[in-house]
C-alpha cells in the first residue's frame, strides 16, 4: 500500500511555548479499520486553546497525552473502508481524531454533519465545540438576563464571538474584548455587538468603563491575567463570572498571581464558576440544533481563519493562538 | 447632669493597621432620648474583622464611616430612659450602637435577647452576627453534602467556630486552620472539628492535604491570602468556595494579588461566591432561631475573648483580630 499516514506525536513535554521538537512528525502506515470500525480521512484539525493544558503533566480535567501518543484533537473529515453500519464511506463526521491524516474509529463521540448546511471546517468551530462551549457557557452558567451587560473576552475568537451574538439574542448589551483595531470592527461591525474594547491599546480600564455605563453584569472570560481583573473590577452587586479559560497563563512557566481584584467576589457577592463543555455532553444535541437554526437564519456569523501546511505545520500554527496572531476560529487544513 | 459619653469618633482614614490616633476619643454630654426614641447604656461592643473596612473611603458593601462620625459597632446594652412602646426600661438590646458607652436609637435594627439563656456578649458573638454568618454562609452558600468535608479558616473564631460546628451537625468531616497549637487543640477538644490544621507550623499544604483525605468538597474562606491559595489547590471536582471575609489583606496598604491557584475554579469547576450577613436580613429569625435551639440542646460551644478598658482600650483591642491575638470572638467590655 503506497498511501502513508502523516501524524504529530508527543515526543516532549514543552516548558512555556510549544516546540516543534516537542513532536515527532513522521509518516506511518495508513490505519486499517478493524470490526465495527471504520477510517476517517482527515480534511481539517480543530486548534483550540486548550491544547497547551493536554501536554502538561498536571491534573486537569482530561488526562494528559502520552508521550508517544498522537497529539489529541478534534478534527472534521469523511469516513472511507467503513465496517461499522452506522457509518457509510462518505460521511462526514467529526470527532476526536488527533493531529493526523487519518484516523481508525470505532463511532465513539462520533458525530455525523450536514455540509449541505456549513462547510466542514465550521463544524469543528462555531457549530462545533466552541460554539457549545459558548452556547453552555452563557445560557447554563453565567445566565445573563435581558438588559444586562455581559462582556466577553477574545471576542473576534471561536467561543468568544459566538458568546456576545447569543448575548445579544437574549436582549444583552454585548460588549468584547479583542486585541487590535481590526478584530474590533470585525466584533461590532460585523458580528454585531454594541461595543468592543482593544486590550492593545491605552486605558483598558477606562476603555470598558465607558462601553459599560451601567457596570459588567455577566463575564464571559477565555483569557485571564490582567484583562480579567479588569473586568472583575466593573462588576455589577450580584454579578456572574463565567470561566471558560484563561489563555494568558497556559504557557506560563513561572506561577501566575489570581486577580488583584478578588475582593470583588466578596463585595459585589459575585458568582463564579468554571466550566467546560464536556461538562454537558449529555444536551450537545439540543444546543446543536439551536445554534445550527440561528446560523441559517443569519443570525450567527462565524468566521474560520483556515491554516495551510497539513500535519507538518503543527505546532507552529497552534501557537498563534497565544500570540494572537489568528482572527476568527483557527483550524489547519490537512 | 454629671453622667457623660465616652465616644470613639473617626478623626481621619488610617493607612495600613488602624493607629488609636485616627480616632478622637471623648466625653461628650449624655444623648437624652426624644419621642419615640430609648438610650441604650452599652455593656459589650463587638469587634468584627470587617470594622478595618468600614472606615476606608471605598466603594464597599456599607457605606463608609464618616470622618467625625462615632465609629460603626455592633452592640449589647440595657434600655434606659425609653420613650418608645416597644421597648421597655432594663430590656437588653442589640443594635449598631456604635463605638461609645450610651447610645439613642428608635429602635430600627435593634433586637431583643433574652438573658437566661445566654450571657449578653454572646448575643453579639455566636448567637448574634458572627453565628448567623456562619449559619447563611454554611447552609446557603456553600451547602455542604452528608459526608463532604468542609473546610474553614480562623477556625477559633466567632464564625469559624460556629461553621464548623454546623458542618458536624449536617454530617460533614469538618477542618479548621487556626493559629498555633493551643487554639488547634481547642477546635478539636472543644469544639468537636475532625482536625485542626496549624497555619504558623511548616508545610500547610502537607498538613491540609493529611487532614481532607477525600480533598476538600466546601471552603469557608475568612482569612485569604495564602491560606485561600494552599486550599484552592486541594478542592475537589465541583468544589463550593463560601467567601466570608479575607481578613489577611484588611490591612493591606499595597494591591494584594488574588490566589496563585486561581485556575482551580476552571480545572475543578468550582463555584465561587462572596456573601455577607446582610443579604439574608429577612431569614435572621429563623436563623436566630435555630442556632438558639442548637446552643440550648449544647451542641454549639461558643468562646468570647472578652477585653477590658473601654472605649479608650479601642483600636488597640480591635486590632488584636489583625494579629491573630484573639482567642474566640473579640469583645470590648464598656
Amino acid at each position: 500500500m503506497a498511501e502513508t499516514n502523516r501524524t504529530a506525536r508527543l515526543s516532549s513535554r514543552p516548558t512555556g511555548m510549544l516546540q516543534r521538537d516537542n513532536f515527532e512528525i513522521a509518516s506511518e502506515e495508513l490505519p486499517e479499520p478493524g470490526d465495527g470500525e471504520f477510517r476517517v480521512r482527515i480534511s481539517h484539525i480543530s486548534l483550540d486553546p486548550a491544547m497547551r493544558g493536554w501536554v502538561n503533566d498536571a491534573k486537569s480535567y482530561v488526562p494528559p497525552v502520552g508521550i508517544g501518543e498522537v497529539m489529541r484533537a478534534i478534527a472534521v473529515g469523511t469516513v472511507e473502508a467503513s465496517r461499522n453500519s452506522k457509518f457509510a464511506d462518505g460521511d462526514t463526521v467529526t470527532g476526536l481524531f488527533g493531529v493526523q491524516e487519518y484516523a481508525v474509529s470505532d463511532g465513539s463521540g462520533v458525530i455525523k454533519v450536514d455540509t449541505s448546511k456549513a462547510p466542514p471546517e465550521r463544524w469543528i468551530g462555531g457549530l462545533g465545540m466552541p460554539g457549545m462551549t459558548a452556547y453552555f457557557g452563557l445560557t447554563e452558567i453565567a445566565v445573563p438576563n435581558e438588559g444586562e451587560t455581559v462582556v466577553v473576552s477574545a471576542a473576534s475568537g471561536a467561543v468568544g464571538s459566538i458568546v456576545g451574538q447569543i448575548a445579544r439574542i437574549k436582549g444583552c448589551r454585548a460588549v468584547g474584548i479583542a486585541g487590535g483595531a481590526e478584530k474590533c470592527a470585525y466584533v461590532t461591525d460585523e458580528l454585531g455587538f454594541d461595543a468592543c474594547v482593544d486590550y492593545k491599546a491605552d486605558d483598558l480600564r477606562g476603555q470598558l468603563s465607558a462601553a459599560c455605563p451601567d457596570g459588567i453584569d455577566v463575564l464571559f472570560e477565555n483569557v485571564g491575567g490582567e484583562i480579567h481583573d479588569t473586568c472583575l473590577s466593573l462588576m455589577n452587586f450580584r454579578g456572574r463570572v463565567a470561566i471558560c479559560g484563561m489563555i494568558s497563563a497556559y504557557n506560563a512557566t513561572e506561577p501566575v498571581p489570581g486577580p488583584y481584584n478578588y475582593r470583588s467576589i466578596l463585595v459585589n457577592r459575585l458568582n463564579v464558576r468554571g466550566f467546560i463543555v464536556f461538562d454537558f455532553i449529555s444536551q450537545y444535541p439540543q444546543a446543536a440544533k439551536q445554534l445550527g437554526e440561528w446560523h441559517g437564519a443569519g443570525k450567527l456569523k462565524i468566521r474560520e481563519d483556515v491554516r495551510e501546511g497539513g500535519i507538518d505545520a503543527f505546532p507552529d500554527v497552534l501557537n498563534l493562538l497565544y500570540t494572537s496572531g489568528n482572527f476568527g476560529k483557527l483550524v489547519l487544513k490537512v
